[in-house]
């Protein structure tokens, strides 16, 4: 067992969520979870043992060592511009596109990223989540490392710019991957076919494409440059102008590169 | 054990060779392997039992009772035009997007489409892949039911209309993911960072949208409507303008149905 640590969590969404009883089941214990609105970090408390919400971002009182900041992107740079934190004590964010310089006026400051995509009733092992930290401080990236080991075995060092591009993939890999899950499904069911038809064929094509390299791997109309095919499909879509112009990038992206 | 049948494939793709195996280890006979190329319908031949290669379409002699028409969807209908059956043979065509229009001059014919992607070198077990079943002759459909229960639990009727709009499901599911995957391996590859960062998110990411409602399910910048971040990536990808196209697209769509 690692050494323990004093921990608070600002931030009440699904990553403060996940991260919170994650560091709670290795032995850490967390103090408070912070909240604009107490409810929301109520939420979160009630999942915990003995975490106190607050709503209040000073914290010189509070015992904690480790402060996680786990907000929306577009809040971090408030949040970080309005906390108070005890002396010497180490922040670090859970961003993937927030800088380290957001939070430069804290001596002992870090990125703490955990790669993952989390749910809010969804149980999940943080022990195979990539965490990808940062830090410019010796002592601070000492503390993140041994925090993060404590709870995943895959523990990446990142800077700002290579995470950034690391976000980035992920917004094609995971959020635009689940956006062509929706539209399959929606297509699906205006035609009156279960979406479960499309399990083993999802499930092969990402097994594969992970095991192996999915430029190679590459199959379908475009990557044959099937034109007819490629056109009926087009008209099927002809009154989801969206989802047409979706298709037309994409397969041309592909073709270009088959 | 169900009834064995003497089958022919017509075509030395991976649908042919996939398929062929699948039938022989579920007891059927392939009695011939047809490729325009001898060399390639020896490939297939290879891997089986006692098939033999052949180059000609003139079936009239041959002791098989199924074919099955396994080519790419712009030769189906040059195929279909030239083969030469015995009587009362039953021809079926597996591709997704060819109708059953196009093997309209044989009187037991229908469409036996296995929906999955299919690859040389990995072996793939076809209990779970989605036979979908056409026809409108009584007789071959019998016998394509029952062939299609030999090698799979999973068996959908669908008429040529419904099995399009299927394939173009399965484009956006498939051949797309795979697209959006391989668009971020080359992101991470490009930061010398490591494709199997993304392991556990793309796995956690397709569980929860095959369980569940991937619409529902949308997470990232476009979903929460945070511009900021969107321009960040979009700055990122300036040199590359297809993607930047396809990332501004699915984005738009995803913000417009979050």
């Amino acid at each position: 067992m690692s050494r323990s640590y004093k921990i608070s969590i600002i931030g009440s969404g699904r990553v403060a969520l996940h991260l919170s009883r994650a560091l709670e089941d290795a032995g850490h214990q967390i103090v408070e979870v912070y909240s604009r609105n107490i409810g929301n970090a109520t939420k979160v408390t009630e999942r915990l043992y003995g975490a106190k919400p607050v709503n209040s971002l000073d914290f010189s009182f509070s015992k904690s060592k480790v402060f996680f900041i786990a907000v929306a992107d577009d809040a971090l740079s408030d949040i970080a511009g309005r906390i108070i934190l005890p002396e010497n004590a180490i922040v670090a964010h859970t961003s993937g596109t927030g800088g380290l310089a957001v939070l430069h006026k804290f001596p002992f400051s870090g990125v703490f990223y955990p790669l993952q995509t989390f749910s809010k009733q969804r149980k999940i092992s943080f022990t195979t989540i990539p965490l990808c930290l940062e830090s410019d401080n010796k002592e601070a990236l000492r503390v993140l490392k041994e925090i993060g080991n404590s709870i995943s075995k895959s523990i990446y060092f990142l800077n700002s710019e290579k995470r950034k591009s690391l976000h980035l993939a992920a917004v094609f890999a995971s959020n635009f991957t689940n956006r062509m899950l929706a539209i399959s499904k929606e297509i699906l069911e205006g035609q009156g076919i279960d979406y479960g038809i499309l399990d083993a064929l999802v499930s092969e094509t990402v097994n594969k494409a992970l095991e192996g390299d999915p430029k190679v791997m590459q199959t379908g109309p475009a990557a044959r440059k099937d034109f007819k095919v490629m056109k009926e499909h087009l008209k099927l879509l002809e009154n989801k102008a969206e989802w047409k112009n979706i298709y037309k990038v994409i397969s041309e992206d592909i073709a270009n590169n088959s």
